[in-house]
Order: structure tokens, then C-alpha cells, then sequence
């Protein structure tokens, strides 16, 4: 179970993963908390939601994964009670063993409030008298925090690190499948509008090459962890995670046993 | 569509007619905005609330309708914009044609505050930017306010009444079904917790008397009005409504299509 | 008990009732809800709020009451759950058996959320579940309106009348105690700060012409009910009482229980 | 100064009035309290946002007025204290005389909580503590409420009317600036956007017949106390307001001081 | 003075320290922001809160302190201004010289709440115009952190740490006046119900071991700065605080004043 | 563009780089999010917001920079969506290239929310639907972060460090506009109201020693990479400035075209 706060912001830090996830046969859910209706330049409100939704809908087909857009406004997310309790129903009805997310450092206000959410959302999950509604979880899922760039005030540590080499290219097609955010929203702000690709396989070609995030030192050391020097020394596409306190903390055993795409 | 405030407001203002309803066919939804976990003497919390959805669930079956309870506290709801989204989307859920709740005029600051969100949905049901994850209706619903005895600023109308004289005692079973309710809350409020009968028959009839309400000569005119002078004289149990002016205002031809348990 | 949403409304519509009271023995409790600390045209804030509460503390004295001034800020009430809260407390501690505030209906913003308060406290005073660190009471008290001139959406209704010609006096000697309103605030605001009389004696003599409210013909007839013809039409001042339907409904019988000063 | 809760309320209901005021020489202030995000059916959010603030300003000069327009949601307005002190710095600023919104019985929630806040404010302004940044009225303006259908608790009373025969076709012709209102949004929502006129005269002649109000036999009685009897009949367009009992109550005298236009 | 969010936070991290604090004839208040009342499986609401505060009242005469236990729902604080204001007027009505609370980094929303909202008060309380019916302080207290495991953003650092070995089984049996804590809820949470002894004296050795909190080598060289390198080797139990930057920052002068139960 | 929590923080940290920006020909903008009616002893609310007001207008002028003060209460800012929103317009009509504010460590509880304001427009100042009332910029600012003592959960990192020494005494100045903090509220609260000189060169000079920042090592550090080693020696006065890293990352470069007063 991967919470962003809009809708594709799962897809890029946790894509490869779940495709992975998939075809192990495990099921993964996506959940965006808000809406997306801010984030375009000439579109917005529910008419852009629509969009968006559908965008996710298809996004989730590619990647295998269900997708779950909530219908928060977008760049206006608090970390209200009411939302708190709607995500500890859905970790809950969805069993999580593992929930992803944004570390509360970031520099957008609803992906700093999302990572409040979540982080308000676990312990909660097992208490029977909150959100009676929804019966609790057995146990504090292992809640885990995706990569950023933020150095304060501490940096991400990549506790766990997946290779996603061999999906890198599937990844990028199912991200491709938010159409108006990759090929639209981002290029504007960027100003590179006028440099996005017309045909569809440069397109993502184009994307996958602005979507692939270095691999520090840090991460080739956690890889060589999990997968053994060897192999860390190839692999050109990973996602990392690092371990938040406030869940269950799993011993490296656990979470072999939780990420099987992990080497032995 | 039926929205109260508890898990037993919908059953004693609308069960009968809701009875009338299941009988001719038609789906009706009842609807507890809070969960009732304050309305005990000595039970409470996630605790009580789980007795109070069973017994919902349980009335639901003997009215032949859906019973959901929604998890906002008892005592403590407010007229949140986040809980007036959640009956937008509920009413479209169940492309309601009717919605039926109390007036803002009453006693119980969850009662005046259910009111003020149903007020605050109509209309809105079929504006696509408002809730857009879930398609607007096509036409507002005519909603209804429930029978209730306060005056002021002005006195509950009886624009519709229905005779509920040969349901009436499968609406008390159906009642009944809120034990915690009827048999131990409100009567230790009224002092009365020495009075209920043990046998579940004298149970019933207890509360039959209990729950009998009022046939004023205003409800008797408005029966007369939908019935006949005739039938209306031996009518020994009816629920009335009020039509709210936010909603869908329909003629007496749309009321009767509405209602086909009414006489022609 | 009387409810007032600044430290002075409380007195100036209640005021000669509790006097009365008080030399029957009663015992009295006048709250402001909110400090006061807007209420002056050159004076503000936490300074403004602790001379308006030494002020209070004196009326209290004059009129043999307890005085509580609850330190929201004047001039942004709102009906939040927290303040509803602190008043079921403070009616459940006072174990009041009447309950008096303003109609929802007033010019001012503070009054008009003053008055939902007390409406939303109403019935809530017995429920256990709600406040449960303190006891609730046994009984829902009768609550009563203070009156006011406003029409629309309907008068004000004077269901209880009390003489107060014989305690007049003392009750504008008692208002008098709020010296920052009566001498300087109000008369700023009605542009008359010129007018108030410098001698002590005087400024009582224009205070009590300014504050005697007019005896309708609807006062009169209540006047008449509760003291008998003969005596209504010698009445000179009095303070008439709205009985609020979301509290306990009493007879006449128990309104002259409740008020002994009532003639009979 | 008019508030309406959308970027053509204002409009509809006074902007007859608004007309002759302006050429009489008044300045009139319209204010949008929401931005009209939310008042389409494929538009929305920011970029729906920007078209109705044109939409508004075209209108404004049509009508030779100012019109500002608040950037608070669409459909999801609230009474909030932030709201109701922006209302009370732009009526300060203004030094209006006059100012003019919805009553709060109203089929939208939007028009509901402008009716509050309008009233929230009333009274408010003259007092210098609150919103200290911007000095207060001297004195409370007339507050006026707008014309509606709505009969509970109880119905719109004419207290003044307003002759708008000869300017009707010029605020028609004003009103249909909004075009994305009047030739969009609301014939979608009547199911009516296949009979919109393509041409220009013809739109506005549609519009016209559209929005003409019914003259109820009270506003002819209204209008005949105004203008007297022999004009008041022939009157084919008006607009009518009631005064408002929680700001400056007018005698007639004062009204025909700040309604000039009315015949003496 | 002692703030946590649950009626027995202040027991488990400081419970010692008070003991001692009340042997040496200090007065300590030991305050929950919470009344409990979802910590529990088959009980909640109301009835789980009167529990939980009478528990706390017997663990307050155990410990020899005041227990305070506020009415805010468990699980669900939040940070809210009117509760700040209600902890600065219990900082000031009790003439704190030390306010002790959790950090703001913690695996229970309301541990972090409760440490915002306590920073919140930490010199405000020396503010007179916030919460004015309530005289400041003149000196903003030392603000203290109790211990926790969490190492993000910064470990917890033992500034200060007291030697309670000698008190260790009085703090045991004090903490266990929390019966539907430590022997009902949390061993349930751990899945450890049935471990729970029946027989009294074994059950307080079955939580003294389960409470028993590691001395880490940070620790043992705290106790070592207080007490001196040879005590600190003997020590058994110890709690330890991490000075707060928001309030005053003491010296090792002042820390030992304070701390009387220190060494020299 | 400096913005600070109260009418005078915004001087003390960065008063001096202002003169010498103003002194460059650049506009200033100083913002105060509260209107600091709360800090003082004998004076308060609307009354005391004025008295501030025009002491910031006057420091203003001293400085040479605009000074805006917004009307929040002072000590009880919240980091809500309103106000952020306000600062989003504030900082997109002034076409911020650089935006100054306070870390979210800090003592008092307007700072931090003050930071997480600034910290929750830095992006949102690009999305057009946002704030959709106010044209976007077209890049995100850089945003900068107030020299502070606060060592958790990491110390302030002096990025860039000014050299004020020439325009210290300006500064003081400026800085002595705000007559009712530095000589009559700020010594109140340190205990030295009796210290304050009263002779107008006295009081400069005092409050010139009691407002010289220590320069650390670390600054001293960061003057020597700006001004080169041999002058940063001679600094007798400095501003530092730490990078947020949710604006934009400006390299050496641009970081010299933007403080042009930086040495080369």
C-alpha cells in the first residue's frame, strides 16, 4: 500500500516496486489523497479531477495495481482528523502489511501534511475504539518512508533498496500514463513544454530519462546489502526506502520476507 | 433516502412508510450520520458503537431496507463541509429521488445539525465540480422534513401524510431492533428503566404505546387530503412530511408517483 | 443561571430577577462568555478583558450573584464544540434548574452564537457520555429567552414577566458597577460621551432612564397573568422571559415554583 | 456596496438599482464573496476561476459599477471569522451607506453563509477593536436584504421597491456578461442549452424574458407606497429589498434620502 | 509538573522522580491532556474515561501527587489553541518551576500533539494578554523532555537523569493503579493477555520487569556527571530528561536546586 | 521580501541587509504576520495593534523598506490555509526574487507557525490554481531562513553572511521605531524596565549593546567566503541566512547577483 498526495505521485517513487509486487502475485493498492485538481496550468477544479482520475485508473491497469484517488482539494491538504481517519480505514480494510510514503520533509505542503497523515494513521490502525466503523488491524503495519532529496533535518537513509532495473522501462510506461501531468503540467513549470516528444515512444523515451533518479553512494551500498556486491554494481534503476520509526520495525529477516523481490 | 442524526431516527419518524415502500419494491436507504457512541447510561465509545451498528443492521433487515451508520461522534456532529460531501456523494450514490430528514427546528444540537447538512446538499447533488469523483445527479431530489412538535420560528406543515395504521406493528418490531435504545437508554433518561417489561411481546406492546404519536388535526386534513375523508377517519397511525423549499418542490400528481401508497 | 455573551447582558436583562432572587435565597451564577476585551474605543485586549472582569466581580457583589466571565474573545464568538463544552460543565456544576440567555435572533454576531450555545447544551446536560468528567444532571433545565425587540423571523414572546419596580434601583446601581460600558463605551458608540453626567448620583439617574425598556402591551398582559390585573397596572419595570422549547417545558405551576417572586 | 456569494448574484437582484445609482453619480461596490470555481459543468477549479473575474469585471463596467470578487471556493463557502473580518474591512472601506446581500433562507449554501456573514459583519464595523488595521464606520449602514421565493420561516418583505422598467434592458444586457453563467452553466443545469440563442440580440432578448421576476401583488403595493399609485401600475420590471432588523433601521425619510431614485 | 497525553504517560516517565519530588515535600501535578478514553478493548466513551480517572486519582495518592486528567478525546488531539491556553492557565495556577512532557517525535499522535501543544505554552505563560483571567508568570519554567527511543531527527538526550533504583517498587505499584492499562490493554495490544498473573504481588513484579527501561551508556554517563562516576555504577532504575530550547535554559547550579534529590 | 511573526522581527534579523538593499535601489517589502496585539504589559488588543502599526510605519521609513503589517492576533497564529494563502498573494505581487523568514525551531509559537507558513507557499507561489486571484511567478523565489540559536533538531547553518558593520548604527535606529517592544514590553519581560535610559542617544546606544548578535565561528566562517578572509576579520556586525530547501537552490553565483553587497 503506497499514499502520495496526488495522483502519480506513487507511481514515481514506488512504480518499479509494485510492478514487482504484481507479478510476485502480491496485490498493491495506490492511494493519492488528494485530488489533483491544482495542478495543471489551464485546467483545474473538478473538470481537471476527471481528468486525473482516469489518468490514475489507467496508471494503475499498466502497473497492476488498484488506484484509489481520494477527493481532497489538491495544494490545499491539511492533516485534518477526518482524513487521518479515512486513511486508517483504508490500511485497515486493505490488511497492509507495509504502507509507503512521503518522510514529512519535502518541499510541498501536501506531501509534508500527507506524511503527517500517515504518520498519525499508524499505531491508530490496531486501536479497536478509533474508527469503529472499520475493524482494527492484528498488527502496526511496518510503515516506510520513499526516497527524497531533503538534507534537514536529516537526510533519507535507504534502509531498504529494490532494484528495479529490469522493470525501469514498464515503470515509465505506466507513469506515462498520467498524460497530463508528464507531458503537460511538470514541462510547463519547468518551462520545457516546447521540448516534449510528439510520438509516443520518444515520449517515453524522454521521460525516462528525466524520471531516473541517481544512485548515491548511500543506495549502491544498501543495494549490495540486499542484493550482494555483485549484482549492485549493475543495477541502473532503483527505489529505496527508509524505515519509519512509528511503525513496526522488521528485523532484516522480515523484511526479506516482506519484499521477496529481495536478493538472499 | 432517509438521514438522521442516530441509529433509530430514520425508523420512528419514516419507518412505516419506508415499510410501505419495501413492500411496492422500491430501495430505501436509511442513514445514521453519527454512530451513536454517546447515547448510553453506562456503555460508550467504539465500544458502544459497535452495539449500535448491530442493532441498525438488524433493524435495517426487518424494515427491508439498507441501514448505513456513518462514524462521526454522537453528541459532537457538526455541520463540516467534509460531512456534507459525504451525504452529496451518498445521495448520488443512490440516485435518491427523495431524501428524507429532520427540520433545523429541534431539541438535539445533532438533530439541527443533520438538518443543516442535508439543507447544505441539496442543490449541490447536481453541481459536477463539487465532489467530482462521484457523477452529479441529473435532477434534485425532493427533500422532506420529518414530523416534529416545535413551534417556533413556525410549526411543522403536514404537506404529505401516510397511513401507517396496517404497518404499524411491524414497525415496532423493527424499532425494537435498537434494544440498547429503546429499552435501556431512553428509558433510564425518563426515569422509567423500572417499567420495561421483561417478556418480548409485552416488550413490543410497551412500546407501541410509547411510540404512538399524535394524529393533530392538521395531520388529519393532510390525510384526508391524500386518502379521503372517508379512509382518513379510521386512520390510526401515520408519518407526515413537510416539503423543504431547497429542494425539487413537486405538485400533488409528483407526490403521488412519488409515494404510490398513497390513496388517488 | 444567566447566560450573557460580554460581561454586562447578563445584568441588564436578568438583572432586577436575580436581585430578587438573591433575597430569597437563591443562589445566582451570571456567565459571560465571552472577556469583553473588544468593547472599548481606546482600550483593548487582555488590558481591556481584566477591568471588564474586576468590573463584573463588582456587579456580582452589587446584585448578590456569583459573576464568571469565560475568556473567549469578544466580538469572535463562535458556537465551536469546545465552548458548548465548557458551558454543559458549568450548567451540570451550578446544578441549574433554569437556564437564561439570548434568542438566536439579536444585531449581534457574539449574542446570536451565545444563544446556539445554549441550545446545543440543552438535553446535552444529561447525557452522560458527553463532558463525562463531570456528573451530568438528573433533569434537563428550563430554559429560558431574555427578551429583545427583533421581529423576524418572529417576536419575541413574553412568557414569564417579573415586577422588578420595587429592585430598579438596585439594579442600575448594580449595572452601574460595569463603568467602561455604561459611562464610556456605549455612549462613545452612540456619540453621547458629552452627555454622561459627572456626579456619581447623576450618572445613576441617567442610567436608569437610559436602560428602562418599554412594557409592551404584551408584557402588560403577561404582567397580568402572573400578578393579577390590579397589580400589572402599576408595574413600572420588568423583565419578561421566553420559554425555549429545547429545554424542559414547564407549567404555570412550576414556573411559580421556579420563580417564587411571581404573584399567585 | 451589494454582496452576493457568486460573480453574478449581485447582478440579478440589484443590478436595476445599481444602474440609477450610478447615474445619479453614487459609486457602487458589487462583491463576489466566492470565485465562482465550482459554476460549470466542464470548466472548473483556477482556470474557471479567472474566466468569471473577467466575466465580473466586463459586467461591472456594464453596469458602472466596481465589482470585486473574493477568492474563496465556489459551493464550499463557509461563515468563517476570516471571511466575515475581510467583509468588515471592505465595508469600512467603502464608507458605505448601504449595503444589500441574500437573506439566510435560500436554496444554496453559498447564499445561506453570505447571509451570515453579512450579518457577522453589521454592527461589527463601527467597532474599532475588531479588525483593528482599518478604521471603523461612525455609524451602522442600512442593511438590506435581496427579493427570493422563499415563504419559511417566514417570506421576503418588500420595504422598498425599486422602479427599474427603464433601465431593465440595460442591466439584462449587463447581467449577460457572465456569459459562461446565463448562456452556459445554468440552461445546462435547467436542460435547457439547446435553446440558448446564437445571436447576439437574440441571447440578450431571451435572457431578458428569462430573468424577468414576477411583480407580486406586495411589491405592487410596495412600489405604490414609493412611487405612488398611479405610476406604480404601470411598472413592467422592480427590484425589492428588505430591511435587515440587525443594522441602521431607516425611517422613510432616510430611505428616500438613500434610495434618490425613489419617486417622492 | 508533569504533562502527558494519556492518564498514565506522566506515571511511566516520571513517576520516580515525583515520589521523590513528594518526599522531599514538593508539590508535583502530574496532568493528562487526554481523558482516555479509547485506550481500551471492550470498553470506551464516557464509561471508559470514568475509569481511566479514577484510576488515575488512586495512582495519584500512590505517588503522592495531584492528577489532573483534561477532557479531550484520546486518540484524536489535536493541537488546538484552546487546549494550549488551558495548559498555560494549569502551568500558571500551579506556579510551575518545571514543566516536563514528551518530545515531539513519538509514535503516538497525541504523545506528539501533546508536545507541540506544550512548546505552544512554553513563554506564552509569561504573555498577560494571552489567557488574561489568568495572572503570568514572571519566569518562564524549565521545560523538560522525558525519555523515548526515537533516533529522528535527533535522539534523545539525557541531560539530566535521577537515580530512583531506591524507589523503583513504590513507582511500580503506583503505575499499576492503572488496572485497565497495564493489565487489560496494553498486554492485550502485545497479544500478552494471558501472561497477565492473577495474584497481586505477582503482578506488580510482572510489570516492574516490563517497565523496567534500559540504562544506556548516555544515560550511565548522566547519572555519572549528577551522582558521580561510583554511584552511577550501582544504579538500577533512572529517568532522564533532555532540556527544552523553547523555555529557561539552566545551568547545572540551577538543574541541582531544582533537582534537590540530586547529587553534589 | 522579509516576513516575521511580529511587527518588529523582521528588523532585528535582517534590518541591516534591508538598508543596504534599500541603499542599492532595491525594494523591500517588510511583512509582520500578526499585528502584535498581544505583547505588551499594561496595554492590548485593537488598542495596542495600532500603537505597533504606526511604529512599523515609522521603522519603515528608517529603514527605507515598505511595511506591512497583517491583522492576525499576536500570539495565537496558526498555520492556516487563509494565511497562507494571504502570503502566496503577498509574495507574487511583490514578484519576490527572495523570500526571508524565521526556521520552524524556534521559542515562540508565532515564529514556527510563521515558518511553516512561509515554508507552505514556497512552490504554491508558481500554481496558478491557486490563489487564482493573482497572477503566478513565473519561478519560485528563493527563500531564506533568519539567523536563531536553536540547536534541535539541527543549528542554523549561516549560508550567507552580511556585513553590517557600516550600517549598524542605521539599523538601531530603525530598530528603536518600535518604541513599545524595545524600551517599555521586551524589558518588562527581562525584569530592566529600570535600566531603560531616557535620554533619546542613551536609549540608542542601549539597545544598539542589548541587539549585537554574537558572531559565532561559523559565521565568521561564512563572512570570510564572502568578503574574503582579511575583511570578514574587521566585521564588527552581521546577518546571516540559512537556504530553505523548498525554494529554489541558488548556486554562489546567484546568490552574489542577489545580495549584491556580498564582496566579490
Amino acid at each position: 500500500m503506497v499514499i502520495g498526495a496526488h495522483p502519480d505521485d506513487a507511481d514515481v517513487t514506488t512504480g518499479g516496486t509494485a510492478i514487482q509486487f504484481a507479478k510476485l502475485g502480491h496485490r498493491v493498492l495506490f492511494i493519492s489523497v488528494t485530488n489533483g485538481d491544482a495542478g495543471h496550468f489551464s485546467n483545474g477544479g473538478g473538470a481537471l479531477a476527471k481528468i486525473r482520475r482516469s489518468e490514475a485508473e489507467e496508471a494503475g491497469l499498466r502497473f497492476g495495481v488498484t488506484y484509489k484517488v481520494l477527493d481532497n482539494h489538491d495544494g490545499e491538504l491539511t492533516a485534518d482528523l477526518n482524513i487521518r481517519l479515512d486513511l486508517i480505514r483504508l490500511i485497515r480494510e486493505w490488511k497492509a502489511d507495509v504502507v509507503i510514503g512521503p518522510r514529512p520533509y519535502d518541499y510541498h505542503p501536501d506531501h509534508r501534511n500527507t506524511a503527517i497523515l500517515i504518520q498519525d494513521a499508524a499505531f491508530m490502525v490496531i486501536v479497536p475504539n478509533i474508527a469503529p466503523d472499520t475493524p482494527p488491524l492484528k498488527k502496526n503495519p511496518v510503515f516506510l518512508f520513499v526516497q527524497d532529496r531533503f538534507q534537514k533535518p536529516n537526510p533519507f537513509s535507504p534502509d531498504i533498496s529494490v532494484d528495479i532495473s529490469d522493470v525501469y522501462k514498464q515503470k515509465i510506461y505506466a507513469v506515462a500514463a498520467h498524460e497530463s501531468q508528464f507531458f503537460e503540467w511538470l514541462p510547463w513549470l519547468a518551462g520545457t513544454l516546447d521540448q516534449v516528444p510528439q510520438e509516443e515512444e520518444a515520449k517515453l523515451e524522454w521521460l525516462g530519462k528525466q524520471r531516473k533518479s541517481e544512485i548515491t553512494p548511500e543506495i549502491r551500498t544498501s543495494l549490495a546489502k540486499w542484493y550482494g556486491v555483485e549484482r549492485s554494481k549493475s543495477i541502473t534503476a532503483a527505489e529505496s526506502f527508509e524505515i519509519c520509526e512509528y511503525g513496526r520495525m522488521p528485523g532484516d529477516d522480515e523484511i526479506r520476507r516482506l519484499f521477496p523481490m529481495l536478493g538472499n
